[in-house]
């Protein structure tokens, strides 16, 4: 994926595998990019390294071919070692600094912010965009920040230049108002990773977003 | 370090934070390696990136300077991120093709056997030296093969070239044993980190083994 191909920031999926419903993840990712998901973050959180690293390819094989950017959790290793697109990192994963040293400047490097002034500094670093976490609050990650709420995303979009992805209790009934404040995409988990049809989930949320 | 310096495997302390009696890791790790220690190899299980990250800075500028190695357990990226001399591989944790391919061939990698097979495999793809695990039952960590015993590892040194080093429920009583096995080196982890004096624990264990 070339860097400043933004419209595929456009609805991602953050994978979380303890609630795919005993589908595997490939089963799940495959689906919600017929249905319309422009890029894929996988998030493993209580695996190994090796499980991680299978996982990692076996998602590189389904999205490449499609043109569907990948973006790895946390682990820079893991992103070099399958030639992922991108990493996203928390303010508890690897800095900046030594993440775009490693990777390069061709990788795509993702921030999450929980205030403003995590954003400015994500910004300033040379993040390539910005996870705006969490908008609303959500039930599929217990230790987030208080919710920032749309009024707290307007307030980042008015201070940024750098895209800017929504997540936290997005789904399909309010992913249109965090574009409508100014997020450039939306990063949806339970609402995919969940549904009964991965696919039917993603359409509709693609729907309500364009 | 130079990879030819084989004798810098002759003690390694594996940290355990558990273990450590509420004394910081770089206190306890400054007093083995005045006592004797010869390598250090960071474990962290439990901990961010950052976190994992920042200890490994910290020991770092502690062995640098001293010119003993620092090995990092599992975690290619920090081992990438601090230029640590080398890194730890078990059997779940990255395979040594995509490890060496990133760390290159200075970069020293130590696998764990279980069984002769796994040391055989790991010689064969270019290990630096082999981690027999465990030699005896080990009470610090539970996710472990059976004890190869001594005849275990006389049986992989009568086929494995590269250096090896024991590791597993080894202490003061039974490190000489383990160097007359064939073992080039020993890995202690509870003998020293939770020794009341890290450092009369590693001066004991190092005169057992010259």
């Amino acid at each position: 994926m070339s860097k400043s191909a933004n419209n595929s920031l456009l609805l991602h999926l953050v994978t979380d595998r303890s609630l795919s419903l005993g589908r595997s993840l490939v089963e799940v990712v495959q689906e919600a990019v017929a249905g319309g998901v422009t890029c894929v973050q996988l998030r493993e959180k209580d695996c190994s390294t090796r499980q991680f690293l299978q996982e990692a390819e076996l998602l590189k094989k389904l999205l490449r071919p499609l043109g569907v950017p990948l973006i790895i959790n946390d682990r820079v290793d893991i992103a070099l070692a399958i030639g992922a697109d991108g990493v996203h990192l928390g303010q508890s994963d690897m800095p900046i600094c030594h993440a775009r040293r490693l990777l390069g400047p061709g990788c795509l490097i993702g921030i999450s912010a929980e205030s403003l002034d995590h954003a400015l500094e994500a910004e300033q670093q040379g993040a390539d965009y910005i996870g705006i976490s969490p908008v609303f609050s959500t039930p599929t990650k217990t230790d987030t920040a208080p919710a920032l709420g749309l009024d707290g995303l307007r307030l980042i979009r008015e201070r940024v230049q750098i895209p800017l992805v929504g997540i936290g209790g997005i789904n399909l009934t309010n992913a249109s108002q965090v574009i409508a404040a100014g997020a450039d995409g939306v990063a949806v988990v339970s609402a995919i990773m969940a549904a009964e049809s991965p696919r039917q989930a993603a359409e509709a949320i693609r729907r309500e977003l364009e």
